[in-house]
């Protein structure tokens, strides 16, 4: 049993920790907690071990009636692997943590790829993790990217990818972030970051990425582009190598499926923990070829797609099972098969 | 077992459906519905049998893998009692049907309080479904203040209620439904339809509502003012008597939840079907005296609060179990104990 | 001719400049500007002296082409009153420097009360200006009660006002606020700081306030309740009333104008500077007696309607002219009129 | 003196008016309108002569103090031209009324290209009107699209063209529309009707165009990659051609505009009535070239793009001036020249 210690229980955090949990290979070492609130106490209730991330706030802790497990360096020292989860730029500030217990750790897609080895998709580099002890999954973008241009790179070879990425302003829960009327070039440069960020995990393809963020909260959107080296003889053979996917959940004509608002009444209709879409959402009507041209539009759940990604990781590092072999495993316990 | 029949499988009759089945003395005969889309897949994967609204698109059906039942028709002569959840003022259209086959019904809140004997709320006014044949069940907002003032009514008397709405412009999958950058009166005359509705349940009450939307789509805001008859003590008092209340969840200040983001957060967190909030949310915080002048705010999850309503509503309509009796199967089944 | 500086040239700064240039009694000496940006450039186009309020980016400006008159403190040194039109909080940091070049200022209502020995509404409190050094113009939401309440407390008096303040998340220009789906307790508790805000205008009057943010960014929405002392004959006369208000532009119900969008369109079809509206926007369908109690809805645009009165608190900072002799001529040059 | 009826005085056609109205070699004979509401108001304050679109509520315009000068029938008999900027699917509708009045007319990109003779871009294809009767101006994205092409076609030549469009929802006073929290591929398929409608415009030019909505009202974003035939220098001859172009506002990189709501400021800034904006908006950091593909953002404001090319497209069917002469003429009496 792997006991897996969950730094940074948020949006992320304690998706990972539920997803842990269902593995039969791991177990949840604890979380580690900053603040004394809802989410703590949700973690409590869970049967979470929490650990608290600042000391001087251990007394709200218990008002709210949690017994705290220790401190992070604690979870850090107890467990097999940590699962860096706390906000961006805060993973690369932990590592030290870990590298003085030499605990080996995952961390998130806000950090900079400098802050590991290697930068990790399950679909697309399962193997390079194998001989690491840092790793970071990439981002919700990145990780929705490499899944779609994988099965397009081994049948077809990519001349050239240019996606728009409309990104959602914040999360559910992020009242504070906008914005509220404006769909903003965010950045203004072109490549965004995610050009290059698809890079840590495909090195040698080319593209380029333009990004914006609107007012939305529940998915982020592709529109994506690819230039195939070579041309499928159909639209149709590239959506059956979808169909085939995994973790790429194909979107129907018939099924009245417009946008985020329904894909999560879908996810939650399935009795998704959480509403949860862990797959990319393709638009099987969006899949139109134009010479060597392919285009689609495919939707994302930043909240979720990242988590069977962090549990391959996770057996990635252990280096005893194969990409298959795990993602067979994530996906059965998950229940990725909408 | 009391056989029911749903028609009409959206928002409201899917959760309805799902209640149901859970309650021990109640099963679900099947399901009306008109297109054969993600939703009609979904009731199919949970194993209700599927009753055509329209049958001109029997084929559709099919075509999808969908064994029909039967049509509405059939539907309403093989249930003993009918849930109508179709859109706003199809229900009216429905009732007919429904008499022809003496097979009483329950109907929602978007249908005129003519359309039945008599408008319910679990909390309020049980009893007088007993004798019903045609039983309305209020709508989100009327189920939402209804279950906030019964217990202001009788511990302290209400000599005022004034309300402001803050509505939700649609719900998540509407994305046909504005405002996008505005909060408009809606309607702009006061008092809204709201305040006549509670008063179908509360006949004397003297309530004033003045109503908005604006661009959400998860929850109402409700910000309350209640002149009481008789000043409480303390207002620690009134927030004691909403904590002992089944269906209100009260907020506790150190929770650090500031909206519907968070509470359907909260609610996903806790494992909650669909993330739904059946309890009206009330912020302690907000609780507040001024001389005999109570406020406070509170969020309606505006798909999920009737649920409960509505399988409460059935076994009023049975006669056989009290308000009391009935609530906590439901209340029990569901999970509402947050 | 009153030499007046603005300091801060934003949102409410460059509305003040462009509304002081336009009285005949008063020149614009130059604006305080900190950031070289599109506003700056605007501020030159106009002709309007830039001063910079931080001298390390004076590079900044020479290299769009703007020639700085001088720093913050020349304009101080060289205007007979300061307009601080900084952002929240700045404006009590600024107060020294006024009070060491012995320069008259006026402050913002983001500013606590304390900033200054007046809170000042031209329709409430204008004589209380008269002898004052330092005045605080209250805020867009105070400054919008404030007209509302006037004419209703002289006229029948205000037992109690109970009013729901349903605010914009943020400015048209400011991306960075939230919230994007979500309609916020903000503050939690109550009263919000408005009421207080109000009886620094109306000492004695019995207010309370409640408030949310929504995700709009073009007006706030009062939802207001006022129980009055004598009761009007008729609900008519209110509305009269208030059509004889300077600053309330009364709604007539066959506009068609339902919300910001529409309003906004209004004031540009009629040529307004930026759009603005100046006045307080007042449903005249909304206006409802029930009793002694008045109901009714208005809208009020954040960026505008304080700028008429700052004007006129630099007239009554003068103590030349009376508050009706002030606010025609304010009127008159901005064409508040439609 | 050219007499211009305007057919239609809503968003499009209140503006077109104003624009027609300021030419030195036309006249607004009157404007057709519908319904007696406060933009009635407005175009009768601006002394537009009023024509009832629908007798039957003539009624209702002289209640609110309108003199009707006749049906919309009169106003075609009237005016020399009609420029129609009815609803959409409406101009097509009203055809046959101009042929029967041997009156020539414009239509709006709201109808299909075969409502007219040639769809026309005053930078494109402004020759091609000279014969015609039925000139359809193309809507706000393609003429959008036609100014950003036309100079890359001429100097490097437009080997394809692919271009993701994220719409507005819809306009602001149009409350009624959405999406509130959604990113909506609108249409899913590909291409978007956008890459043909340019293609009635530049007919040799290989476009694809991939359509969203979300849920903003105030500009559309165009995220454009060209893959050109010659490739420039240097990204700044790019930018160079851009700057000299007339309909292009090119937004330098200090100014700190970082969407449509700072745009919308800087309109308002400078005077623009309404805070129009007659202009592409392209940011200049935005302009990148990796090998021979270009990419940009660039913002469109929906409700002003096409006024000056209506003022245009009048003086092409007149058959007397230059594509430049007018584009000059019309330059200069909008002001477009920010
Ligand atoms: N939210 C998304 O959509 C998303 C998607 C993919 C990747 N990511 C990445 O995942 C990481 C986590 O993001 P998130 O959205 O879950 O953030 P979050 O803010 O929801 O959660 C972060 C958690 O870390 C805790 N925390 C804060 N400081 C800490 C510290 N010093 N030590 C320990 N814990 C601390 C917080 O209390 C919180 O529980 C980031 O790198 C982010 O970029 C986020
Ligand atoms: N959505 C809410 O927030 C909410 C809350 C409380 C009450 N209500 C009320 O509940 C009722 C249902 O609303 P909803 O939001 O669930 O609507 P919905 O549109 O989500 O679902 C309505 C369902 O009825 C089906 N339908 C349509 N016409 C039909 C017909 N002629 N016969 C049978 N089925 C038909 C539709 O296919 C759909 O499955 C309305 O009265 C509404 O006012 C809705
Ligand atoms: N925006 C509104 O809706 C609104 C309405 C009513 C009152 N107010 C109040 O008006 C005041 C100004 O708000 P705003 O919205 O115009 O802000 P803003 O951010 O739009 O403008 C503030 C200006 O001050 C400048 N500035 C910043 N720091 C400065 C400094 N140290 N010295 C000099 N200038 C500096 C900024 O560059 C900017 O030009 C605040 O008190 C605010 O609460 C704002
Ligand atoms: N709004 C935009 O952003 C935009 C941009 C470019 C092109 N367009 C196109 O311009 C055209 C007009 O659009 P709009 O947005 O100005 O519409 P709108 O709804 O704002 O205005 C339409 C006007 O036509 C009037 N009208 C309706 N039916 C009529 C009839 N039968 N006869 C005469 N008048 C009638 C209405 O009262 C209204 O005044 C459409 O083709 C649209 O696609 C719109």
């Amino acid at each position: 049993m792997l006991r897996v210690g969950i730094n940074g229980y948020g949006t992320i955090g304690k998706r990972v920790a539920d997803a842990v949990r269902k593995q039969p290979d791991m177990e949840v070492q604890g979380v580690g907690k900053r603040s004394p609130d809802y989410v703590a106490v949700n973690a409590d209730e869970r049967d979470y071990a929490v650990y608290a991330a600042d000391e001087s706030r251990a007394d709200g802790f218990r008002e709210i009636g949690i017994d705290l497990a220790g401190t992070v360096d604690d979870l850090v020292a107890e467990s097999d692997v940590i699962v860096d989860a706390t906000p961006s730029g805060i993973g690369a500030e932990n590592r030290p943590l870990y590298e003085r217990h030499e605990t080996p750790a995952l961390f998130q897609g806000g950090e900079d790829a400098t802050v590991a080895e290697v930068s990790f998709n399950a679909r697309a580099n399962y193997e390079e993790a194998e001989d690491a002890d840092y790793v970071r999954v990439v981002s919700c973008n990145t990780t929705g990217l490499s899944r779609f241009l994988a099965p397009l790179h081994e049948n077809y070879g990519v001349e050239k990818a240019r996606v728009t990425l409309v990104r959602r302003g914040g999360d559910p829960d992020q009242t504070g972030r906008g914005p509220i009327n404006d769909a903003v070039p965010d950045p203004v440069s072109i490549p965004s970051h995610h050009g290059p960020d698809v890079q840590t995990v495909f090195p040698e393809l080319d593209i380029d990425t333009v990004g914006l963020k609107v007012p939305t909260t529940m998915m982020h959107v592709h529109s994506v582009n690819v230039t195939l080296e070579e041309r499928p003889d159909d639209v149709e053979n590239v959506t059956e190598l979808y169909r085939n996917e995994d973790r790429v959940l194909t979107i129907p004509d018939y099924a009245g499926i417009d946008g985020a608002g329904t894909l999560k009444d879908l996810a939650q209709d399935a009795g998704r923990p959480r509403g949860d879409i862990w797959e990319n959402c393709l638009w099987e009507e969006s899949l139109t070829l134009q010479g060597q041209d392919l285009y689609c539009m495919q939707a994302i759940h930043q909240e979720a797609d990242v988590v069977p990604e962090n549990v391959d990781a996770l057996r990635a590092l252990e280096g005893e099972l194969s990409s298959e072999e795990s993602r067979a495993i994530t996906n059965e316990t998950l229940g990725i098969d909408l």
